[in-house]
């Protein structure tokens, strides 16, 4: 699609078969256009071996790179989701990994404090972390990568990662006077409707809504796209459905260590002016006399004065990432962590201590609001 | 402790060490006295090769009758978390393990359907089952066991465990007039006081309340023992708790399978005159494509008309039972299933596929009511 001209609810389609352009008419129209990886504007940065991994070409593409010619120095720059799972892999294929964020820890969606504990995993790993510093350029010769140049080094590389994160494609939607929101996302209601009449928007592209902040915001997760889709599925099929927002949950593997948080964390908290208080609580994933007992940390943050529950993070070995749902559905539901003392949640040997670590750091928080 | 003079503020104390009676004054009295197994009178019952275990002591007596004798056949009686988990036990140490159970499934803590999932799985480890049947007697030779008899059959055993459930303990209670409740558990309220000044109650002796059908409830679990303990300790104290009730959690893991329920069952349910609808669905533990993507089933019931969740149950594997943690809490936020549909619950492929089992069943429930 190269064109929307919606007061006379029609739409330029290129059609890249026959190569010619046509004008198609619609009634309603769905736009699901996603989003695009961010990417440097930096000399040397199209070379074939500067990959983003954001489809599931790009990574056949890479994995084809790496069978062919065996690279020893991997440099994975961005410290989120994409490229810790990125940097995990290639150490696992025997490579010297080395991995540039510019935060200073990694997982920049944790507080550093529990990001501090996903460095640590990675460092354990094997992995090497350039943190605080900035990618500025790219070293080639003859075309081919040889090495990567931050604010404060050069580092050697024969294939080089990016994963900078994914901003949303909205290029049409801008050109044809849809209103944007948030870092330029295309705004919508709880309905999945766009402000221009019979236009609607989902996925990566769109909107939502935070249900801690009561703000608008704008996050690339396959989970929320899935729930957007489906609630413009249902409407535009002539059936009711709202998608009142999200609370920010995610989870993720990195090495044997589980990764969760929801809801806002202390940077956004800042930002948006709200008090708050925060425990943190090392506990164990199983009854503490059973083998495999591991460790979890989990932190609890609540609003100053009314004790609201204002979300959590959760870094721990296997067992730990999904308990993140307990906090999340308590975000949903509006408790405060006093409320959250004597949530009747599971407790078996295999599965928890008798007192679950997310009840016990919002019994800890509760001390503390 | 013999007796309590309420009165006059005093206790009765059987000094076992010294073997003289005493009496002790309070100013506050905490009774946390308990629950004891049930045990069915029948002759023979008093042979050594049959077992409860309900203590530690019980436990390491057991483990020591099963080393020095080496029995062959084991009976358990009882289809609850106790006599599934020895079932378990005694297979894994090579007997011929059999279980009877007065209920057409074990673990009726579950609706029928859902607990012939954990029947099969206990048939699959090998534990025969006689279900629907009634233990009526035990065989004994020369003050040995050598049989159990049912009202259907008799099977050879030269060890029985009867896990048939717990009663609170409280004879003494009653006798000092302090006011009884469900199941002849001791009546208190929110504070974990009962209604005779100055004496309070916790643990698998006192009631609570069910958040749920909201009604007087008792249920003996430690997690609930617990939260009542503190509360009534933090009161004591001279500070300021309340216990709100439970929703009827608990876990359990039998073999490799775990089993979770919350919220009202079928049985209940149909005994309050609320009328419901369920959805069972069947998934997967993490995205179908990884490897130890396991089985799940999940079950939702919600309140015909209003929507209302009433309780879940899961049976799967590994990854299954924590999950019953987001029903329990959305049991205590009171929603919907409707409002369940768009839960931000964490989404990656080693946990989960893009939708949550939990959310899947929350939406064919919500299709149905």
């Amino acid at each position: 699609m190269e064109e929307i001209d919606s007061p006379r609810g029609r739409v330029r389609v290129r059609d890249l078969q026959n190569n010619r352009v046509v004008w198609e008419s619609y009634d309603q129209l769905l736009l699901a256009t996603g989003a695009v990886p961010v990417c440097p504007d930096l000399p040397g940065a199209d070379a074939v071996e500067i990959c983003g991994v954001n489809t599931l070409q790009s990574g056949i593409e890479l994995r084809r790179i790496l069978d062919d010619r065996n690279p020893k120095n991997g440099i994975v720059v961005g410290g989120g989701y994409i490229g810790l799972e990125m940097a995990e892999a290639l150490v696992r294929r025997g490579m010297a990994v080395s991995l540039v964020s510019r935060s200073p820890e990694v997982m920049k969606t944790l507080d550093p404090d529990m990001g501090h504990l996903v460095s640590q995993a990675l460092r354990d790993f094997g992995v090497t972390l350039y943190l605080e510093e900035t990618l500025i350029g790219f070293e080639t010769k003859s075309g081919k990568i040889t090495g990567v140049v931050t604010d404060r080094r050069s580092l050697p590389a024969d294939i080089v990662i990016l994963g900078l994160g994914v901003r949303p494609n909205t290029e049409l939607a801008a050109a044809a006077g849809i209103p944007l929101g948030e870092r330029r996302s295309i705004r919508v209601n709880e309905l999945m409707q766009t402000f221009v009449a019979g236009i609607w928007a989902a996925g990566d592209c769109a909107e939502t809504f935070h249900l801690v902040s009561r703000k608008p915001y704008y996050l690339a997760l396959g989970t929320i796209a899935n729930r957007q889709g489906r609630v413009a599925g249902v409407n535009l099929g002539g059936g009711s459905a709202t998608f009142p927002g999200v609370v920010g949950t995610a989870v993720t593997k990195i090495c044997e260590v589980e990764v969760a948080r929801t809801g806002l964390q202390e940077s956004e908290l800042r930002e948006l002016g709200i008090e708050w208080a925060s425990a943190v609580i090392r506990s164990r994933t199983k009854a503490g006399y059973l083998p495999g007992a591991g460790k979890i940390t989990v932190k609890v943050l609540a609003e100053k004065g009314s004790g609201r529950l204002l979300g959590g993070q959760i870094v721990g070995m296997e067992g730990s990432a999904k308990r993140i749902d307990t906090l999340a559905t308590a975000l949903h539901a509006g408790f405060t962590v006093e409320e959250m003392i004597n949530l009747d949640v599971g407790y078996a040997p295999p599965f928890s201590p008798v007192w679950d670590p997310v009840v016990i750091a919002a019994r800890e928080a509760a001390k503390l609001v």
